[in-house]
C-alpha cells in the first residue's frame, strides 16, 4: 500500500484549465463526407454555399391583387378610385406571356410573376371588380411595391451559408432551393469512451455488495450523441496499470477524443494519470480545478489527442464533461462556436457556493407567476446522483464570491 | 374568377388563438411503447418511475482515507494527531468482512463499503501513515462524517422519474442504477405534412419560369423531428378543391396532427380554409393572427385532429410553426413543459415591429465584449427567406408598443 498524502494544492481556475486543454489540440484537418440534404440536419458544413443562379428567378408578387403599372395609380383614393381593364391574369404555375399596357391590370396571385410592363402590385383589398372586365382601385401604389424582384432574396454569387455553420431546417430549405442536393459535411468526432474501476460492474450479480453499477460510459455516451459525436464504447477497465494503459492506447489510437472516468483522486487507486503520462507527450496538463464538483478533473494531451480524466461520480463525470468534453467536442466538430441559451430566474435564499471554487449549483425550476425561480436541489453531494435527476439546471456560483445573494435574477443552465 | 375583396378584419390575438387551438384538442389518450433504456433519450416517459432499490446499497466512503470510530478521532489535530492501528482494508469491487473495533482504522477508496463498527473516514490528508501499520489522524471527523449512507441518494420506494418527463442523459443513468433494462414511453405523435399549390415542384424544370421549390414540406419535417414527433410526408397538392379535400381526409385519417402550407392568405385561391371546413366539425378556429409574420395562419381542429393551415412564404411558414405547432406537438407528446431558454442581447437602434401584431424580429446575434448584440436581418419581409437563414434568432415585439427602444437587453430566441 502506498497512500499519497498528496491532496490538489495546485487547483487550476476553469477557465485557465479549459484554455490550456482546447489549446492542446493541434488544428488538425478535419476530414469531411457528402450527404443528401436531408440527411445533413445539424451537421457541421465544410464549404462555404455560393448562390449559382437568383432567387427569385423572375419579379414576383407578395400579395394577392393587381399587376399595374404604378404611373396608372397616380392619385387613386377610396373616394375617387382608379379604373383599370383587366387585361388578363398570371396564375400559378404557368407561363405568363401577357404584357401590361397603360390602362391595364392583371389580376395576380402571391408568388406569382408579375407580367412585363407591370412594376407594382395593388393589393386586392384596395380593387373592387367592376362589370365589364374593369377594376377599380382605391390606392396609389408605388413603383417595386408588393414585388419580390429577381435576385432579390438571393443574389447570383451570394455566399448563402457559411463554412462551419451547424445547418438547420431552414438552411436546408435555402439549399433545396438553389439545387443543391448533396452537401459536404465535417465528419463527426469519435469520442471513445471508458470506466475505470475494479468495483464498476454492467449490472449487478449476486455478489452485489461491493460493486457499483457503472453508468458514466452510458451517460456520457448519450451526452456525446446529443452534441454530435460517435461513440466508441471501450468498456470496463479493471484498476490495474498495464490494463488501463493497454486501453487508452487503443483509446488515442481510435479516435479523436477519449473520456475516461474513474481513479482520478488522489489516493490509492490514482492510476490513470500516471498511465495518461505513459502513453505519450505532452500528457496531463491539469490535474485538479478550482471547481465544485468534479475538482479532480485530469486534463491531458496525447500525440494531438485530448484526454479528460474524469472523476467517477456520475455527478462529478456529467460536469467535467459539460465543462471541458462539450467545448473540445465542439472544437473538434469544426464549428462555429454557437450561444448558449439560458432561462433567467430569481432566487429566494443566497445560492451558496464554495469561495475560491466555481460551484455548479444543481437547481430545480418552479413557474410562478412572476417567472422561474430557481431553487437548489437537497443535495449538493457530489456522490448524490439525484443532484442531477432531480435538476432542471445549473446555476454558477463564481469563485471569487462563493455565493450568489438572494433576491438575486440569475441565469440558469438547463440541463438537457 | 371570383375575387375576394375581404381583407383579415377579424385578427386574433396570438395568446387567444394559441390558448383556443390548444383546447381544441380533447385529452386523448397517448399511446406507449417499451423501449430499451439506451433508445429512450429524449423520449417521453408514460409511467412514474419508482425505486425498488435503495441507493447505495450500503454506507460507502466519498473519499480515500481511513475507516474509523468517530469517537476516537475526539481532539485529534495536526500537532497532536491520534495515532490508530490499520486492521485492514475496504477493497473497492471486494466483500468487506471485516469489522472496525475501537483503536481500529481500515483503509478505504472512494465509493468503497465502509466496515461495520466504522461509522465515519478521514479523508487521506488528514492521515499520516507510520510503520508498523499504524496511522496518525490529525483531524477529528464527526459521526457519518464522509459517508453516502445507505439509501441516502435514492430511498426504497422514492418516486425517481415521473410520468410526463423528457429522459435526459442522467436519467437513463438513474434508470440503470436501479437495475431498470425498459421503459414504457409516449409514442411520438404522427404529423401529416403537405403542401398546397399548383406552382410548387420537387425541383425546377425546364418550364421553372413559374414554378416555384417547395421548401416548407423539406423543413417542416425536419423541425418536426427536432423536438420529436414523426413525419407524414403527403407531398405536393395543387391547387384544386376536390384534390385537397381529399389529401387532407388522408391526413386527418392518418396522423396526430396536419400541417398544410399554403393558399392560407384570403384571395383567389384560398381554397384550404374552406376545405377543411367541409371535412368536419368544429373546422376552422381561427384565421388570421395579429403577428407579423405568418398573419393569414389558419388553426382548425377536424374530428379531435388539430390542422394548421400555414401560409405559403417560408418564413410565414416557420413561424406559424414555432407559435402554434411547437406547442401542440409538445401536447400531443404528453411531455411536461421544458422552460424555453434564451440569449440576452443588447440592441444598438430600435427594434421595429409594427403597431397592433406581435412582430417576430429575425436576428443575428454579434459576440462583443459587453456581451451579444441582437442586429436585426437586413429584410424583414416574409418573402424574403434568407431572413431565417442569416439570423440567429428572433426578438418577440410587443404589439402594444409596436417598437423596442434603443439601449434596451432583449431576449433571444435561438431559430436552431
Amino acid at each position: 500500500m502506498n497512500h499519497s498524502h498528496e491532496g490538489f494544492h495546485n487547483l487550476r481556475n476553469v477557465d485557465d484549465a479549459l484554455a490550456r486543454f482546447l489549446q492542446s489540440v493541434r488544428r488538425h484537418h478535419i476530414e469531411t463526407e457528402g450527404l443528401m440534404i436531408p440527411r445533413a440536419l445539424e451537421r457541421v458544413l465544410a464549404d462555404d454555399i455560393i448562390a449559382k443562379t437568383e432567387i427569385p428567378l423572375s419579379n414576383r408578387s407578395v400579395v394577392d391583387g393587381f399587376a399595374v403599372r404604378s404611373a396608372d395609380t397616380d392619385g387613386a383614393t377610396e373616394t375617387s378610385p382608379v379604373v383599370l381593364r383587366i387585361m388578363g391574369e398570371s396564375r400559378l404555375g404557368e407561363a405568363c406571356r401577357g404584357v401590361v399596357k397603360p390602362g391595364g391590370a392583371f389580376a395576380i396571385a402571391t408568388g406569382s410573376i408579375v407580367p412585363k410592363g407591370g412594376d407594382c402590385v395593388v393589393p386586392v383589398e384596395e380593387a373592387r371588380e367592376l362589370a365589364e372586365r374593369e377594376v377599380a382601385l382605391s390606392m396609389s401604389v408605388k413603383r417595386g411595391q408588393n414585388i419580390l424582384h429577381a435576385g432579390e432574396d438571393i443574389a447570383h454569387g451570394k455566399v448563402v451559408l457559411t463554412k462551419g455553420c451547424r445547418l438547420r431546417a431552414q438552411d436546408l430549405g435555402v439549399l433545396k432551393v438553389l439545387g443543391i442536393k448533396n452537401v459536404r459535411v465535417m465528419k463527426k468526432p469519435r469520442v471513445a469512451i471508458l470506466s475505470t474501476g475494479s468495483e464498476l460492474v454492467e449490472r449487478l450479480g449476486s455478489r452485489a455488495s461491493n460493486q457499483i453499477v457503472d453508468i458514466n460510459r452510458l451517460v456520457l455516451a448519450a451526452k456525446v450523441r446529443q452534441i454530435g459525436g460517435n461513440v466508441i464504447d471501450l468498456g470496463i477497465v479493471k484498476d490495474r496499470k498495464e490494463l488501463i494503459i493497454n486501453a487508452l492506447g487503443k483509446a488515442v489510437k481510435s479516435s479523436d477524443m477519449v473520456l475516461v472516468s474513474g481513479g482520478s483522486s488522489v489516493g490509492q487507486r490514482d492510476l490513470v494519470p500516471s498511465c495518461i503520462n505513459s502513453l505519450g507527450r505532452p500528457g496531463m496538463l491539469v490535474h485538479g480545478v478550482a471547481m465544485r464538483p468534479a475538482m479532480p478533473t485530469g486534463l491531458a494531451s496525447v500525440g494531438g489527442i485530448p484526454i479528460i480524466s474524469l472523476p467517477g461520480f456520475p455527478v462529478s463525470a456529467m460536469f467535467a464533461f459539460l465543462i471541458f468534453g462539450s467545448p473540445m467536442i465542439a472544437k473538434l466538430s469544426g464549428g462555429k462556436p454557437v450561444p448558449e441559451a439560458r432561462v433567467r430566474a430569481n432566487t429566494l435564499r443566497p445560492i451558496k457556493g464554495v469561495k475560491g471554487y466555481r460551484t455548479f449549483v444543481r437547481v430545480a425550476l418552479k413557474n410562478t407567476a412572476s417567472g422561474f425561480v430557481a431553487i437548489p436541489v437537497d443535495s449538493q453531494r457530489a456522490s448524490v446522483m439525484m443532484s442531477i435527476v432531480a435538476a432542471d439546471g445549473f446555476v454558477v456560483v463564481p469563485e471569487t464570491t462563493g455565493e450568489i445573494p438572494k433576491g438575486s435574477l440569475v441565469e440558469v443552465t438547463l440541463l438537457t
